[in-house]
């Protein structure tokens, strides 16, 4: 993979521990961000350091997050706090043949940055695209968001550029020595799965990616 | 609920968007941390803010935290940083008539506080405890830590007391003027699910817990 298709490591996103397990590569990246509803946003005030989750979602090659103007994160982002934002996919727990070899599959992506404020048809296109992520088609469907609505809301980007993925797959990393021990080990795999819809009301119809999660969903 | 079994809402712990959505009773607390395998991690150096995902547990009215030594996390943490620790568990996308509207059903805890480093029988019971969160009676199944890997890993706890959950259920809030729409509204349900067991060679016996995931994991 070219340069070009890589967030070069800063002092901030270089993994060190399990380097082996860091990845700078766009493509790895941006799966890992199209696959997340929500995001973990960090950022400083007076008061402390606060995480607070929040939606997301990807155009090219900004993450974004929105939200009420009366948003303390929000109104601080906008601000051009220094915000790093963490998107974490939990896989599966790795049950090893001793204790200390225990771990999990996870993929998870760090993005340092300070956000720009997203506004006028940009602002409504970037709530479009977040409305599709989450059921396509769906966004010429509703009642699209009145001027009032659009004022009241804040959409803020972040470029994915001081940014590093960590993914670690496959089962338990064993010492030689245990190896004959008689335990089961292996991958207890975990998904964020969707189960079946939950109608509001009596529905006039029902379209396609709701009918395609419902043929999804688990028990 | 007496206020005893409630952490009084902080100047930074007080939910203030959507306060009706806030909680401060350790029943929920306890429940949303129960039920996650991991946590966010918020805290800051002189390199600004970061926050990273690691395994998490409770015991009492800890929540427990654990890594190499080598961690730059861990040993900001031991050394007194201040932290903001978040859960967040995403139980659906809720579908309103307008775009607007459009929301998630999550359940999230935000705990604030100073780490104790939890050292000696404490340290190798906690990290027992944790095994047996993982899979009840696997504690005793495999080969315990030894002086060496234990030497390695620092266990900390945070006490869960200046610290809010905030849960959101149920379906869509429309406006009344958009109940007549005709669109699909409701919630397209989320749960972080069971898998199929993998396991890493010929298994001697299949231990409870791994049957009990393979029962009950989706397709």
């Amino acid at each position: 993979m070219s340069t070009i298709d890589a967030t070069p490591p800063s002092e901030r996103t270089r993994v060190r521990r399990v380097a082996q397990r860091g990845c700078y590569d766009r493509e790895t990246l941006y799966a890992i961000v199209d696959a997340a509803y929500v995001c973990h946003v960090a950022f400083a005030d007076e008061n402390g350091v606060h995480c607070i989750p929040t939606a997301c979602w990807r155009e090219g090659d900004h993450l974004y997050i929105h939200g009420s103007n009366g948003s303390r994160m929000l109104k601080l982002a906008a601000r051009g706090a220094q915000l790093c934002i963490t998107i974490t996919h939990l896989d599966g727990l790795v049950l090893a043949r001793s204790a200390f070899h225990h771990s999990m599959n996870y993929r998870s992506a760090v993005i340092y940055g300070v956000c720009e404020i997203v506004e006028g048809a940009a602002k409504a296109s970037a709530l479009d695209t977040f409305v599709e992520k989450i059921a396509p088609g769906r966004s010429r469907e509703v009642r699209p968001g009145d001027a009032n609505e659009l004022a009241a809301t804040t959409v803020l980007r972040v470029a994915i550029d001081e940014a590093a993925a960590k993914v670690r797959t496959g089962g338990p990393k064993d010492d030689e020595a245990d190896m004959t021990r008689e335990v089961w080990a292996g991958v207890l795999p975990l998904a964020l799965q969707p189960l079946t819809p939950i109608a509001d009301a009596a529905p006039t119809g029902t379209p396609g990616y709701v009918q395609q999660w419902h043929e999804t969903a688990c028990a």
